[in-house]
């Protein structure tokens, strides 16, 4: 192949994507099954031309692609791949470093520690931190776990009723009992209605999944150091928010978190995968995950980022992070979160003063939960509806047993005029 | 920015490090430190345009690039981000998929599973297999080791002492206890010398990281059996091998296998980070991962992915890996890895002959491992001084107390003059 004919084609496809993608049905409209079997069931033989990628991309596999590039993604948590984001993607992908030790990349060791420093700076967390990165916030909560576990030989993991099913799942695989606690009429935990004291680990979350509220850090935290158990902070989705210091209302509390997870791939506009882990105790993640084989030892005094989580490869997920907070500098993050903000409170005051519907949970940040008046099987009938159109892509939540929709904005391409064809288009599936 | 310029500009850097990468020092050479000093400690307020990013990744970033695309890369496992493959990370990155549910992206889900599929017929494993990507082998084996102690509710691992540091790993994540069988002359785990009885899993390595040596899989797979263990392959490396049907003579006995990984990451011209996970027992896998929270519910009747592992969000890399399948077809990676072979034993052979200069393993695959005459200090500082180079990378291991040197062949960017000129560096730095 040539590479840079290969390349430029690969680059034009990319770059009429973004044109497009708004015109494209936001959620594929396919049944299970239907896209596997546009494609042969046996691999090819011989080499195939990259062209034919391009080709089968368009005509065989986008049908079946859900956008989330889309603007009208509002969906879970909406997340962008900016630009800078994508390109540093391609670079990545060409270094091909794997950095498993210091020397097999220094570049990508000290990159990673760096931006996740300014990454710190801008999101206002306090000095010294020990920051690197990993997959996804599942992963992050697995390893914070793993630590928690390691220090205080206990094994039991409290979060609220409304953490996410990552903190379930991460005490599932280590066998660790999960105690949830109860949240107040504003879905926060109530870190007195639960026993702490035998806890390893206690998880508040700032920007919970289904409501993005916010748990009480400082409580969590005074709870937490009182049974001598490890603070995990999940702000996955907003942290991101904190880049805005009219926005930081939420930090409180978090300057005393033994660990943190900010996801850069949620709404700091970098691509999957990107999750921001930050420690206070970096020495108990080493104690916790370090271990050199022979083959790994070598001869320099510098720990590696694989000695602070689960995975001994890495990729140079650094140079993505890196690009982005440089072509968008902290106004241009500030900006952005800002807009989404201002959209999301913008659509709760229509949903406000709209007869046959209601907000069902305070708004916060850049998601809106909703209902209209009626059954739950009703609203769920509503949303499969507006979903089909492929005009808007939502999702749901259940809140004291109702049937809930989701709005939430995090794509750096939605605009009002986004928002509004999304109130439109549920307006109109009454 | 502009994104069609940017990219331009970003893709013509990727091609000209591609041509220019084996003029470059293979292994960094630079101290601690070095590369974070040449960078600002505080991030950008403003945006920067793109090309600053192409700027400092060649002035600042490169000298503190280690080249694992250098075809005199020999460290380790050797590895390569095939064209195809960068160019398809281009692709899921700008997609941003994040393929958590099947609606998240069918395409994804589907294309993964067809894609797993077509590499299980092209190493020729046995039909019907569930296979999954994830991030790295070290995770694919914590997932097993958790699939393992779910479904037979033991704590033990057995492996060689030979197994990767990622059972190691896995063990100390999971608090189980880790049971490691002696190895035979060759460096093949010795079945019958190691307690198997209460084992919840058994960990068989097809190519370990030292040697490449190959545990008698059949044994294991009797022991795993009567045991009611698991039986889990770790062919991270050499199960790409497979691809070539004179080089599946290590094969045999995988077909009884519960799980087994293979990173196209390594062997097979895939970038980082795609570790390839198959299992005859999904539904263990499904039951031990499966776990749906009100908000990830769907009308549709059809399992997720990340109901197979530990991360719930997922990337797109199934488009990487069918790129790289179709790009090369099976011609085209039986290829690859058959000159890689055939230079492994005609750099084996040239050490035979030398004099002062053994071969110490039996070579497998494309790994060679031999040493200079003398003290184990001798060899560690012929191989520091080679690495100092920058003509060439090797890395280490010791065997039976003694200091070692690898050569692995697994770029393919690699010609025999590369190899050739190894050697003479090798003997050159006496």
């Amino acid at each position: 192949m040539s590479f840079r004919e290969d390349g430029a084609a690969a680059l034009e496809w990319a770059a009429r994507y973004l044109e497009r993608v708004g015109e494209l049905p936001v959620l594929a409209q396919v049944a299970p099954g239907d896209i596997r079997a546009r494609l042969p069931a046996a691999p090819p033989e011989h080499a195939e031309p990259f062209a034919d990628i391009l080709r089968d991309l368009d005509e065989v596999l986008l049908p079946g692609v859900t956008h989330w590039q889309h603007p009208r993604f509002f969906a879970y948590f909406a997340t962008t791949a900016s630009e800078p984001g994508i390109l540093a993607e391609l670079l990545v992908a060409t270094l091909n470093n794997v950095g498993f030790l210091w020397r097999t990349s220094p570049a990508l060791t000290e990159l990673e520690l760096l931006t996740m420093d300014w990454l710190a700076q801008l999101l206002g967390l306090p000095e010294g931190w020990h920051g690197h990165i990993e997959d996804t916030a599942s992963t992050s909560t697995l390893a914070t776990c793993i630590v928690a576990k390691h220090v205080t030989g206990r094994n039991v993991v409290v979060c609220s009723e409304h953490a996410h099913s990552s903190v379930d799942k991460a005490a599932r695989m280590l066998r660790m009992e999960l105690r949830k606690a109860p949240v107040d009429g504003d879905f926060r935990m109530r870190v007195d209605h639960v026993d702490v004291s035998d806890a390893a680990i206690v998880v508040a979350t700032v920007g919970t999944t289904s409501t993005a509220s916010i748990d009480p850090v400082p409580e969590a935290a005074e709870a937490a150091r009182d049974a001598g158990a490890w603070l995990h902070v999940d702000a996955a989705y907003a942290g991101a928010a904190w880049v805005c210091p009219e926005l930081r209302e939420s930090i409180a509390g978090v300057e005393r978190a033994d660990s943190l997870v900010v996801n850069a791939h949620k709404w700091l506009l970098t691509p999957m995968d990107c999750s921001c882990l930050w420690t206070s105790r970096s020495d108990d993640f080493r104690d916790a995950f370090s271990l050199v084989p022979e083959y790994l030892r070598t001869p320099e005094e510098v720990t590696s980022l694989s000695e602070f989580g689960p995975a001994l490869g890495r990729r140079f997920r650094a140079l993505k992070l890196w690009a982005v907070l440089r072509c968008f500098g902290r106004d241009g993050l500030q900006a952005a979160i800002r807009e989404h903000v201002r959209l999301a409170a913008l659509f709760e005051s229509w949903v406000r003063v709209e007869p046959g519907w209601e907000v069902v949970a305070p708004r916060h940040f850049s998601l809106v939960c909703f209902r209209r008046e009626g059954s739950d099987a009703e609203n769920e009938a509503l949303l499969e509806r507006v979903n089909a159109t492929g005009e808007i892509f939502l999702s749901h939540t259940k809140l004291g047993g109702r049937y809930v929709l989701r709005l939430a904005i995090g794509n750096a391409r939605t605009t009002e005029v986004d928002v509004r064809r999304a109130w439109d288009v549920l307006r109109a599936a009454r």
